[in-house]
């Protein structure tokens, strides 16, 4: 099932901690898509990443190496997993690389606890009108003063994307297959993976 | 989001090329209903698998590491991609376990192309009425002689559970999950993932 690799390159961001379905779903969606995906951890590198779940996954690239040319990628995707989310959302240079790609009009995404990584990266601040955003239910609390807090299942606001849980990454993943490469390759996308939802 | 653990204990193997939405997801949910899950590898120990879209998951153990009591396990569960499915379906000792396995009653559970390793195991040679099995589309033609086969995306026959792809993989999950450790369990462990479906 190999595809076309299109011109599209996205950041997956993954840490100790993070929801390795979230993970997953979105690194295997966009991949099936033609879409160069980057698995980026944060941490020094010091082998896999545990998950939320005790998966253990092995990174395509740990932040801190400069070979990486973050400028050049067209999307990033914050996944959650209480953890994981914790760290992604204070780690300085993430918040930067949120703020800047959405400065950028990149698409900046995020799902479950992930979204608060929206919130620490401070693209609110740069804006007159507040985002509509959703996240897993149990953190709307951090983000319903400040954001227009929406609990549809994936929410589209300009370039920001954000979803739910587990339970909605596959809506979540297609949304960003068709903001970046077209809805065409998202129903193709879609059609093997006998999903219980139409596009 | 721990939960206690229960006495069940589940494998979910993995090859090189096994489908990584349907590997990580079993092992997730399984493991937030407090099921002890070993991800077993078939190949011989060389660091992490590749699975078929490029995610690296590094697996609990090995097939041919003797410490693991593999009798001690209630479930066995082999998961999809056409690359894993041909090397787990073509294991001997595979075979032997799931063979073994649906003999002594315990769960065999197999999702999208990973249902050529029931055939491949034999089950059915010992059965005079054809199992009820269902698969990914794309290899159905391999399993309707020998089979009876269903277009549902869970199909149960006593304790052989088959399901079709990536966006089964969720109900699949948590029909083991009930059938190990009950309906209430399943129906808890799925609430904060925010499905679409109810159980």
């Amino acid at each position: 099932m190999a595809s076309a690799l299109s011109s599209k390159k996205a950041i997956v961001f993954v840490a100790q901690g993070s929801e390795e379905m979230e993970t997953v779903i979105a690194v295997d969606v966009l991949r099936r898509a033609g879409i160069q995906v980057l698995v980026l951890a944060v941490e020094i590198p010091s082998g896999p990443v545990t998950c939320s779940r005790g998966v253990r996954l092995v990174p395509d690239a740990y932040l801190g190496d400069n070979s990486i040319k973050i400028s050049t990628f067209d999307a990033v995707v914050v996944p959650g997993g209480a953890g994981g989310a914790e760290i992604l959302s204070q780690n300085a240079q993430v918040r930067c690389i949120l703020s800047d790609f959405h400065a950028q009009h990149k698409i900046v995404a995020a799902i479950c606890a992930g979204a608060l990584a929206i919130k620490t990266a401070g693209i609110q601040s740069h804006l007159s009108e507040p985002l509509r955003i959703t996240s897993h239910p149990s953190v709307s609390d951090q983000l319903v003063d400040e954001f227009s807090y929406k609990e549809d299942r994936v929410v589209v606001d300009g370039n920001l994307v954000t979803s739910r849980g587990p339970g909605t990454a596959l809506e979540f993943s297609l949304r960003l297959v068709s903001l970046l490469v077209g809805a065409d390759k998202a129903r193709e996308v879609a059609a093997p993976m006998v999903l219980n939802f139409s596009l």
